[in-house]
């Protein structure tokens, strides 16, 4: 265990700049986690993780595995200054960002694609949401949100370490997905299926898009069939990932 | 047209008061809105509008029936001392929070119940999904977020002026739905039928609950049946908003 006092060190330089700037992040793909929660979720998946950085005082909670990960005491001031949150709980993950090979990337039939969808809250709210109806892997395109912002990875409650994400471009995940025969849906208003008239399928790819102007035409080119969420009563929108959710739980079989 | 200078006008203070403390929004019973979006809302229920404050500059748009609604014009420096945003749109629509009659009240027969929900966004996001999907009101139990939170009204883009919002104690609202012969179902982990064995009822009564502890137990006794949404892959939870999308659109009838 090594022990860090001054926010100076280069390397508290790098955790402050990868909880604080996306260029950080994208250049080294790493990204910083906080908290118990996320820490634990980060360390059953080993491997991703560079270093635990404790604050002075904290206890490791009993039965967390660190064997082998490195290990960093800092002051108060320092994990203060690496924090995203108001009252830090002191205790961060410094991880990898995951990589996937071609094979693996192969290998998934279930698919959530989100074109441009700004907000970081909403983007971690659907990577949350994918992982637990049981999709193989989320696809972010242009424009979205970075899906290691220390919000996102807060808000998608640790399922950055259990579900696959990627950052690619949806033309091509697009072609690729129907040149294997998997069914892609659209989500638009005009001219669209209700959600409730869907069947449920094993394999299929999903594409939600933006929070304001939704999946880019080009893209609904590349669909089988568009998908809505009817709205019965007086709202003229609802929140991105709530109709994620709504479309994604009406196409995962129910087993 | 009246126009205002000082932070220290009496009026600039209440209104600075009404978006940052839930005390003076209780006190009162009003609340402000914010930005263009939110202020053409609210003035589709104009008898709710008590004044509109538009910062000198900014244009009212055309179309928009302010005949009769009192008029502020404030400084940029007002403006930004009332606003809750970093950016402000300098409009603000100062409401009165709408109340309800008896009458009104019985006349509700597909509810929303929330039991301390503590995320404004979250209430913000459940009150839009409640709208869009055709529920009667909304009813908010004890310790759910101030529905009049500037980050709730903001997350519900406008459903405020669109669907009946009621804080009320649930044990008294479960007992009255039980009393019209409404079936009420909870949501809960154990013990629960999956959302899509559910049929769609065109009266009916939903309790979602708090983000980490779910709907309290004495309130699970007084349902017909719970529900739940089942986790399919990794995720141990969905977020409270999320799942209550989910299980709305389950349960209202499609038309």
């Amino acid at each position: 265990m090594k022990r860090i006092e001054s926010n100076q060190n280069s390397l508290v330089k790098h955790w402050k700049k990868l909880s604080t700037t996306r260029k950080e992040r994208d250049k080294f793909a790493e990204f910083l986690v906080e908290g118990f929660h996320l820490t634990e979720e980060a360390l059953r998946k080993k491997d991703l993780v560079k270093s635990l950085i404790v604050r002075e005082g904290v206890d490791i909670p009993e039965g967390w595995d660190i064997e082998g990960v490195a290990h960093y005491s800092v002051t108060a001031a320092v994990a203060k200054e690496i924090s995203e949150t108001e009252h830090t709980q002191g205790i961060f993950a410094h991880c990898a960002q995951p990589e996937f090979t071609e094979d693996e990337q192969k290998s998934w039939t279930k698919l959530l694609m989100i074109d441009a969808v700004q907000d970081p809250g909403n983007i971690g709210t659907m990577i949350r949401t994918a992982s637990a109806s049981g999709i193989d892997a989320v696809i972010l395109g242009k424009g979205c949100a970075d899906p290691y912002n220390p919000k996102t990875v807060r808000s998608a409650q640790g399922s950055h370490f259990q579900i696959p994400i990627v950052k690619g471009e949806l033309m091509e995940w697009t072609e690729q997905t129907k040149a294997s025969g998997i069914p892609i849906f659209g989500t638009a208003l005009q001219n669209s299926t209700p959600v409730h008239e869907a069947k449920t399928l094993e394999q299929f790819a999903l594409i939600v898009g933006n929070e304001g102007s939704g999946v880019d035409p080009v893209l609904l080119q590349q669909t089988d069939q568009n998908l809505m969420v009817p709205l019965y009563g007086s709202a003229e929108s609802l929140n991105v990932a709530v109709a994620t959710g709504i479309l994604l739980y009406s196409l995962v079989p129910k087993n």
